[in-house]
């Protein structure tokens, strides 16, 4: 029941078709979203006006597939259109979609652009610390430009050769929101965010071995940071750090 | 070694005192912060440039009110002064340092106030669920008001009742950053961040019985979050979200 | 707004003081509870059906009492008062808001009985495995009772002892719901389950010592419960058992 | 030894054909089931009145069949037959053994349907967070239906989009058991919980990844629900849920 | 109902005063007990048979010294009487009931000794690494000596001063089950095992600080023990290694 | 060195052909078992006794049929040879060293019969609660066998069920040493040790799933056993179970 | 800018073609590297003075031969190089790239030896429990040696043998720094440590089975190791171990 | 039995007072120590060589004073003494044996210095990140120089404010051995590693809350460190850390 139906309603009132008794026990039971709370659903809102988001793991190509020709059906919607945790056959079966598609391998996933509009204020940097973190690193960074904003790289600066890192003091102090991504130790969020006086968002990976028991080290890590601008999000997750830190970038 | 100083030594070449290759021994060998490294102490900068604060758990009355007193004797400095974990001991000391101290018992915090500017450009509303929630947000809550922010309160609107929740919608939607504290499941970032779209800091909290763990239940929950604006601190720790919080509203 | 409120913006809508469209654009603002959504509040109305629960830990007994006196004030209620994880000083407070306040040492509690009405159906039995586990025993029994059920105990028939249990199968088998509480190994309830044809509601305790782990190992146990009628509450959580335990009594 | 063959050897005794102190001892050492303990199998006699289950994950294909073949055997008995955690091998098998064997790829099961009696009093509802929670969904749906329940469904209704849930409070409202099942945080039996007067039994899904550890950042946020109407059960338990649920809708 | 009880109602069927159909649901009623399952509580058996035994911890003085007075009435009962886990406080209350108690200051144990017999067939011996695992060997080897065991002690062996142990090579090969105690890293279990042919009954300690979490990493160790006539049970469990080493030393 | 050579040695001193001082520094520091500690070797003397082990696990069909070929040349020895986590492949490798190799898919084992000779005093009885737990009883059964212990199973006897554990009483009460075997909530033990007199040696395994976590949910419920004849061994570990409860047989 | 770099601005201020001043603020805008700062990289230093190292596992064949092509292609370079973490399919791909590499499959390692200069001051003795441990130990032992030292092995020496590790005093006592590798219970160092004066590094592997962890069991008992000359290194890090046991050697 | 005794023996054989064969008999069956094997002693030679220690912690003043008397008694013997997890009681019983006892506050140790020997061949640094390390690095501090070592300090270096640890370089490169100590994330020692071309040993404490688990969280860090020169020692064990940098240092 939406607006129209309300004012149906309420003008069947005025008729005096229907009671104000009657009207009110109507009201009372109706389903939420047709007085309107499709408004308080800023969650939807909020995807929908950055990008459209497909999460790849566990759907089959076929699936993938069908979801974005749903997505597309929607003539009026611009958003970019992201496939994440993707691989070649989903890629090939979106690509039979919509030929504009783009596979990354590294990242494992499939964009399709169909906008280039910046809406983000400033410039995210994705800093991360060890080769086997780039994958990581890189679902960030397109996250983040399919999202609408400027993003730039900074990796391989881990912080057993902290020099590196210093030497490119220049990039993290014009950030706006860095996302800082680490396996093993996780202590680069740490010196990043004693270096900088912007919001980092800090990612722990799975890469390492032995003790680094899949990650919990790293995010064990960054929680307990005695750097007071760093915030966590989960294991693995540079799509969500990228979420987080478009919804700051926008302020 | 200051500017000043190289700019001596640099003048001691120019007038042949000093050849060039000894000069370029002694650069390569003084300390980084004679050639103006401090500038990169953004940290120290930053926590100045909000407020000065002590942490006060583990240190007796005495230490604390020697830092005060330390803090207080830079004259130029007019940030407002942040003890936080601290008691009634710790007040009385730091009271006969500074009159105008002032203690909050519900979050165990001492505050002096030398200064009201507003310095975030929106409000940081702190969410909380129950009532054992709140020494938790208090510290946020005053952290983030001690550092030059608007900051507001909505407490009990734990996810059990979501009708208490959804009555505050407004408060919500007009927060410009939201810190959501929880402990049992830490259930209420996930539904506070689908209400919104802007960044939402969780603060898991250390209340609850059982197979809380102490906290790790509801950090968990928040890490593991299925809104995707949310990102995580440290357990129990309101003061860091209000830091993260600070930096954000500064943008 | 009410049902009444609801009820005047409707009639004034039919006296055409109000139009249409004006009254659709109030309702779709106006708070949830406004049009009734108080009634979706089931959970506290369920707390208020049964009885009024204060959790007394961290609370000073000033606090607790004065909660208790808020509860009393509201002459329409006829509910128990129940004050769980309770000490002598605590129920001093009440008894001085209540003179009928009992305290039951054994499981903490302070208990105010305003109405003896049974409305569960059947009976609720709570067995128990050790004497350690008695106190959570109690606060399940205490709990069922203050709730409106009849409810019979049967304690220290842990697993090692296996004959004490089949002694008492009359009792198991004309219980309607059984809670079933034990710590160490947390084996009870796979037993029991396997002995009735009714929901067992399975509580790990804090008991036992070494790798018992505060409960942890029951815990696990029970979740891995080879019985298919056996679900599980938090470590000593008497109370959460109890209240299951009573809306599966009331169906 | 049964009820048949006691009275035989009892009859023995009154015929003086046996000692009464030959007798004693013949009856203290027979075997329990013999005098008639089969009486105390409920649970054997729970899942024979419910129906006929094999687990059937580390079982070949042939091992199912032979288990289901043998329960065909028993002719008069009439319970739906159920196989668990089942593929398309183990399907073939079971076909060939029962024509009318159906798969049910989502949730891995194969059902022979012989009874379509109705003994459970109300509305089992199924309610589930995310995509990936559908496969356990499905296995307490199929499992509640099997097993004599009228069972319904409300999939895709997570904690970040509140409203979807809100929108269906007529399903919550009339459901007489409700299992609800979410991986991730597993916040949605809190919400639910808050939402009704009924039992919620919580089943935390495996589904998410990095710090949701298989499934146990939901497992803890379940036990750890704010809502007192809610218990667990094992991870990915969808079976053993639907199992809790069926005692409870025959109360 | 005891086997005289089942003669009399047999010898009424012979008598016709009770036709066979009565008596069998008479049978077929009556609580296990009566049909001599008390002879299949071993357990408690065991525990009469080997000495009277009350939990300390957690009970008061009063209640000790009342169950103590009970254990001393059963006129017929000579076993020895163990209070574990008791303090001086315990010790005064129970030597009020019997003059003849003895307290144990390491161990936290009151014995009061009736029977000097020794039913053990050969020599039990304590093996502790470190001074801070005395308690827990103490309480092993009181406990041993107490249920009419020969047991000697050999303390302060621990593995990183090998030729300690080694030295006393004919301790280790003259016992006939051996209990060895080891906190930190429990690598003790596994050198004795290796030395000898007889069961090793390992106990992890609660001693050492930092990773060796209560007990967790010597538990560890030693369930992982590479010797193969290793048993674990658990922390601090000297009571149970001394209940385990007796049924194996009465074979 | 051995007994002889050391009295070669002295015997050159009696005959002065090697003076005491030169014998003495020969003595000291000759290898250990040149002195006759190979006897101390108890370890390798004990599985030598017994019977001759490979760990299949982790090593090639080759390396196996290896190290079996080289276990044969040895003439003089006659005991049994065990591979343990064995498979086809392996089999058919030692097949070819010997003829007499068997092959037990159950458990996964290979055995070479050259002794039937029993050594063990009792009857050691393998109990176990699942279909699922069988492959870690038959191996603990097996290897107690070629060990030369009397060995009986008792399977498929879990805790809910517990009418069938009791209808074996007569097995339990006649084994000397009981093995017994649980996943799940690894209940069994505790219920066993409590219906016996001799010792009850525990083995988790890693069967079940969710919060089974691979065998420590069965693994805490074993230590945290309430009956005091239990002690455990390692999860899965059912060939280390056999030779515990050899050397217990064999005292 | 590198010191040639500094020393022809420098000389540019002595000709007075740049004021003092400018040169001031050009030095203190460059980049670290540009003065000197590369000398600080001890790290890189450390690793190209001992050996280059490639980590295989995760790149491809053709991106480990790239890289080892990169390496050679600095003729200056003499170090050896390094893969670890190796299958044939990168040693096929190494050897195209230089001929003279070799395949070393027991620990997975490939190298190509530049250089037979021995740096490191006394013997590296690598010390191995089980059988399992091997391939970790030759990590150890091979990556110590391309790192210029003299490195031996003793390997099978596991605690429940304990007269195999004595009968090797020699080569514990002659070695100057020793790498101890161990699974299971760990307990290696421990005995080790006691046996010398010299450092142990401790390396736990995650060999075994149940509750060893994947190596944490082993881990824990070294971190608690009684041996006060133990350190410990992450699990089944042979060449972190062999490196850390490197730069120990060269003091 | 020493070396005096042993020629003793073989003198009488040589005289023909004890035939070889009963003096084989003797050598076979005498304590280890008799031959020689104190020697292997190495462990107790190491702590007597460098101090005699006495852990405080769980000992009565009165005991720790007894200790410390008994060690004095040994007149040759020079070494400092040392008592660590030490407070004031234990303080004024030691003074009392001894008046030149300090205490130091910090780290609650007590020494007693006998000797002022200078037996490590560099410089031991204690870096340390926090003010709350303090203690710890006290005590690593402390016993370094009691054990014959030049020691440093170098604290408040955390890595968020990285230029405080680069402007101290010099103090780095000169070290020998470095011990690092931090708590909360446990960076440090990366970052030290990757500086420096001499051993760090790092010490994890278990300062900080809620996630930081007791050190868990630095232990992990520390662990899974990218720099290849680090081992660690057990949470809060800097006297562990002291023990093996002295052993290092006086290679």
């Amino acid at each position: 029941m939406n607006s129209e139906e309300i004012l149906k309603l309420l003008k069947s009132v005025e008729r005096r078709k229907l009671s104000p008794r009657a009207a009110t026990e109507r009201l009372k039971h109706m389903p939420f979203e047709d007085i309107g709370f499709a408004k308080v659903d800023h969650h939807r809102a909020l995807r929908q006006g950055y990008a459209e988001v497909v999460f790849g793991k566990g759907k089959t190509a076929e699936q993938v597939a069908e979801i974005v020709r749903a997505m597309i059906r929607h003539k009026e919607s611009r958003q970019n259109i992201l496939v994440t945790r993707a691989d070649r056959k989903i890629y090939s079966a979106v690509k039979r979609v919509r030929r504009a598609a783009k596979f990354h391998p590294v990242s494992g996933m499939v964009t399709i652009e169909r906008s280039k509009e910046i809406t983000g204020k400033g410039t995210i940097l994705v800093v991360s610390a060890g080769t086997s973190d780039i994958p990581i690193a890189e679902e960030a960074l397109l996250t983040a430009r399919m999202m609408g904003n400027r993003a730039e790289q900074l990796y391989d600066v881990g912080v057993a050769g902290i020099h590196r890192l210093l030497e490119h003091r220049g990039m993290l102090t014009e950030a706006r929101v860095i996302i800082c991504i680490a396996g093993m130790e996780g202590a680069l969020p740490s010196v990043v965010g004693g270096l900088v006086a912007v919001p980092v968002i800090a990612v722990p990976t799975s890469t390492g071995y032995g003790a680094s028991f899949g990650g919990v080290a790293a995010l064990l890590g960054m929680l307990n940071s005695c750097a007071s601008n760093v915030s966590v999000v989960n294991i693995d997750n540079g799509f969500g750090a990228a979420c987080v830190a478009t919804v700051i970038n926008r302020l």
